[in-house]
């Protein structure tokens, strides 16, 4: 640092904010970087499709060597139960390929997390061994050609045979063939297969059943037909492709049976008696695929950050007032473009370290309540969508900002991008993620006035008094605000994380009730008997909310981030970091709020003066934030072998001091040529005072 | 059509809308779609980047058999001299491959048109023959590493050498190295070399130069060296690379003479005296990238939306009330993902036909007036930024409503968005571009007071009485505003396009007028005799309303293709055609309205309750218009040739249908499985009827 912090001018001890950012799993996070450092690991630009899945498939190999998989799985099977750790490390094998961490998470998070959750003992025993060590790379097979967010209709089934006491898997038409499933075109020897299950002529709905579907030399089983999804957007080093069977018989016991069983003689059982429960508990704990990407994506947005603040550091572009060309990061607009992402990077990494910790408490059972449950659930459907939309738009940001160079897969953004692009739908397509996020802050709502008449309801839409909500669920607002304006009224000034914590959570609260308003009125007028016509006005009511009820749960999920940079600031002690970190958090407040400025003011939660005033400090904040842009993106870590940017190696910059030598050399020899520009305005200049020469 | 038009239920006429979309040179651009339908022409996902760049070389000469991309040139080498067509046809090629559209682009539009341009009748008869018929495959040498939007600064030389009547080319450091250059890293023979021209020790700018770079054979020439710039983010049929230049010599005659010339004993002339305008004139001689990127990313928009509203209309996804899943369009998020784009994809185009017509007016000399040339300048950088950048987020949005199927190449979306990607910089970097118009509004605006007081400008800023205006220039409102609101009040509703028309008028204005009022208090109180002080303040004042600049060049361009729309509008005769654009001409002006509402509440534009109610009536228009998306996307003639998008074939109703029919069938015979559901639904009724027998 060229300047030690001080009250006046503060700066951030990398090292402490780089712990805060780490977290509770940072040894497994460095572990993990080290081994995303390693070229065996790294992409290779322009691989051919066949190659590169072939590489990855190795790479997996590696992985299993170096024991970087294991963690999640149990002791028993040399695992150890470290579910956020397992995660942790997860997010950081991004930086070397997103490919080899997508296939790994195909592997391991997907295929060997259903035996390990769905299935039981004998399950673990017989399988996970040979999972773990690659021996049975497997498939994922859940998504259908004619189903992906809604898994409870999916089209395959699988029918128990009481007499020969087999389930026979079957996909009776192209839609509901398996699809977009990595390791099915080429490398996966099993799958765990979600079906209908049938037995005695009654649909119990979805279950997983393990079902072999190669030899070992690769050549299709019986009935089982693969086709591949060829060429991808991106991650094209996995082996995406579908998988069809045609009356497939798999034994009794491959039923993944820890939910739901099948006796011999064809009767089934389940702990859970709902068939609604059933599915949604067998389905959350499929969650920590959300979780994973959640912590992946923020670290694509570091990286792309890290690249495009480097560059936009030591680039130049046109002549200044200085004298020299201006430096990019100087120009006021290219501030608003990064600056603000990164205090959205910092911000959705401290909720990736709350929706972390979540996960590890319900998955080492320390807390593992249906309500912590019904949380975890909530908040990666909140912060998936978030942060993996983030991520494409500041990687996208990033490309642009470093010009031609962004361009070239040397400079690693775009290879970033392109392999990004499917988390926004995979795991659960953001868009429905974030409707389950609103229907649950509309069942909380509604949870506050259980048996409220239809007054009180339209006066707490107003008045917003919250009640009963749990952690993550709806916030409620510290004071009741009977005027529209009183929120901005009340408080000092929006530079207080109260009053950010208000505005926010008030938008949230009231944008809810108006739309619970709204459901409530839709079948006002049609008898109850109709059920048919009311089920068709409640269904207009909701599409017609639709889009609003997601900007709730968007505005939810960047509440819950804003809390956890808060709640991440309390904890760091150096003053400097403290106080710069203060600023990003303002930042990222602030910027929610300007972006909102429309419903703020619709709303009349403040005034058009508060909007202006807003947007003035959120520019002061980026100007007063510009000097620390290079300490801010040091803490993320990103050396050379994992950030692999040839522009963010200093390059620029020798590019730039060769120039400027070059040139002052040129000058100071006096062989620097005259420009025809300087001559014209000489000219002038003795004209002008042989003109006035003349005059007087 | 199943049903035909009336004024209650209008319908498109496909065939009349699909003449408006084709305008003026509707020929041109069917020749052109039958040769993108040439699968010779077509990508091949997933090729090698060596086969892809052969393959795109080979599809040039396929270009030239047709007579593709002779019309541009004049009809002594074997062109038509018509501009506005070739442009037109150009943009096409973009649904065949974008790699070989933008290698065409550098042979005949960048390099060939370069020689055109800024050579004289010598350098036609020399060159371009050659050019054309691509024995010479050449590149277009300007940007440079260091210098990429600020081509006046660039680093490489060419000094003129009077004993041997040569030009000496040289690259002196890295950053002068050119870069980015399609045909420079393999096919090209010689460049069109943009080089600070420096004669008699004076540096008169920039000039640019013919130079052969490579013998027949593939050989470097003495003194050029090159590199590969290797793998891109899209457009990897093109070989782009960087060039440098060791004291290369070459003839004087290979200057490209037409504005500036050196005589064989060194002294320098030029028909323009200001070096300034001279700089301005020669690079406004290759505004034709930016037009031609214009159509041909509304081109992808109508693609993507082909694509995506297509697969929309079949796809079905959750259980609805009507008792079948419901189809995505019907879905509220769905409609507002996709229809808005639509309505934008439909300005853009008409935008892009009034651009293509100035530009052809200029070129074919018909109008080729100062004016129309600053104006063609001012709406190529207002709409080439805002269609590259649509075209982005289009083809994205499409991408996500297709789910996993959007991101198999074979549903053709991601490659066409990786190779778009890079339309947003290259040709003028999108903010670049924003900014130039934007301070072309500055100085329209200045313009209206030249010799106005402090207080004037004052009370203008407020007022926005306009004055002189050009026809691409800054908007005047139509009425004095002396009081805020008063827009809103003073008209019936904002449904009239008179009320849309002031509304964004009147944003751009003010915007303007408050920017010029901030900058014009940057130096107050600065002596005049501090130059330097003064510059530093401007640069300041400056920075700090860059953003809101490019804000107001966004707003100006969006005016400018409102505009359009409400044209091309008037010339549509069907009433049923006029009613439904009518509809999504709204609701693109409505859209931007909505879109920036914090703007209008906070500068008092309109009443939160009007905000309210432009989201409703967007909210009305996009139902409105739903019924109508699949007649919209058919005018854009999209063939299946065209679009090779198998989800955009048909195929996804055809499973939706075959899933449906077995369904049915195993209900007719009986052998569909009850569902556990149902049958707990069925307990718990009798239950419940046995409990209130008992009770009775």
């Amino acid at each position: 640092m060229a300047e030690r912090s001080s009250s006046s001018h503060p700066r951030i001890d990398t090292a402490a904010v780089s712990d805060a950012l780490l977290g509770k799993w940072k040894t497994e996070r460095l572990e993990s970087r080290k081994l995303a450092a390693d070229p065996r690991l790294h992409t290779v630009p322009g691989q051919s499709m066949d190659d590169h899945r072939e590489r990855a498939l190795e790479q997996l190999s590696i992985l299993v060597e170096a024991g970087a998989i294991q963690r999640a799985f149990p002791t028993a099977v040399g695992g150890s139960d470290n579910h956020g750790g397992n995660i942790a490390a997860f997010q950081e094998l991004v930086l070397a390929d997103p490919s080899l961490q997508i296939k790994s998470g195909v592997q391991w998070g997907l295929f060997g997390a259903a035996i390990l959750h769905l299935g039981t003992a004998k399950h673990h025993e017989q399988w996970l061994p040979d999972v773990i060590n690659l021996q049975t790379p497997g498939a994922f097979a859940m998504t259908e050609i004619g189903h992906g967010s809604d898994v409870a209709s999916i089209g395959t089934t699988a029918t128990y045979d009481a007499t020969t006491e087999e389930f026979e898997i079957h996909t009776p038409f192209a839609g509901a063939w398996k699809d977009y499933l990595g390791n099915a075109a080429l490398h996966g020897r099993a799958a765990v297969v979600f079906a209908q299950l049938i037995t005695r002529g009654v649909n119990h709905g979805v279950h997983a059943f393990y079902v072999p579907i190669r030899t070992p030399d690769g050549e299709m089983l019986p009935g089982v037909g693969s086709e591949d999804d060829g060429v991808k957007g991106g991650l094209n080093g996995i082996d995406n492709g579908r998988l069809h069977f045609t009356h497939v018989r798999v034994p009794r016991e491959n039923l993944l049976n820890r939910y739901g069983d099948v006796a011999p003689d064809g009767t089934y059982s389940s702990e859970i008696e709902s068939p609604g429960r059933r599915f949604f508990t067998m389905i959350g704990t499929l969650v920590q695929g959300r979780v994973s990407l959640d912590g992946s994506a923020v670290r694509a947005m570091q990286a792309a950050l890290g690249i495009a603040i480097r560059y936009g550091s030591e680039r130049r572009q046109f002549p200044g007032a200085s004298g020299r060309e201006t430096v990019l990061l100087d120009y006021g607009l290219h501030q608003r473009r990064l600056i603000p992402r990164l205090a959205q990077t910092y911000a959705m990494q401290f909720a990736d370290e709350r929706l972390l910790t979540v996960f590890d408490e319900v998955f080492s059972g320390a807390k593992d309540t249906d309500e912590n449950r019904e949380d975890l659930e909530t908040l990666a459907a909140a912060f998936k969508p978030l942060s993996t939309w983030a991520a494409l738009d500041t990687l996208q940001e990033a490309r642009e900002a470093c010009g031609g160079a962004g361009f070239i897969a040397k400079n690693r953004i775009v290879g970033l991008r392109a392999d990004l692009d499917i988390y926004v739908t995979f795991e659960g397509d953001n868009n429905v993620l974030l409707q389950l996020v609103g229907k649950r802050l509309l069942s909380d709502y509604a949870a506050q006035f259980k048996n409220a008449d239809r007054a009180t309801l339209t006066r707490a839409a107003v008045n917003q008094i919250g009640d009963r909500v749990s952690r993550f669920g709806l916030r409620r607002v510290g004071q009741s605000i009977a005027d529209f304006g009183q929120i901005a009224r009340s408080i000092e000034s929006m530079r207080s994380p109260e009053a950010q914590r208000e505005l926010l959570a008030d938008r949230v609260q009231t944008m809810v009730g108006d739309i619970a308003l709204a459901l409530r009125d839709a079948t006002k007028g049609i008898p109850k008997e109709d059920g048919r016509a009311r089920a068709v006005a409640s269904e207009n009511a909701f599409n017609a909310q639709q889009y609003k009820l997601i900007e709730a749960a968007r505005a939810h999920g960047e509440l819950l981030q804003w809390e956890a940079f808060t709640d991440a600031l309390e904890k760091i002690a150096d003053a400097g970091s403290r106080q710069v970190l203060t600023w990003l958090r303002d930042l990222f407040g602030l910027g929610i709020i300007e972006r909102n400025a429309a419903w703020y003011l619709t709303a009349g939660r403040i005034s058009p003066h508060r909007a202006e005033s807003v947007t003035a400090y959120v520019d002061r904040l980026i100007s007063r934030l510009r000097p620390h842009a290079l300490d801010l993106v040091e803490p993320f870590g990103l050396t050379p072998e994992l950030l692999r940017a040839e522009i963010a190696t200093g390059i620029e910059a020798e590019r730039q001091q060769e120039a400027h030598d070059y040139v002052e050399a040129q000058r100071a020899a006096g062989t620097w040529p005259v420009h025809e520009k300087e001559l014209r305005k000489q000219r002038q200049a003795a004209e002008r005072e042989s003109r006035q020469a003349k005059a007087s």
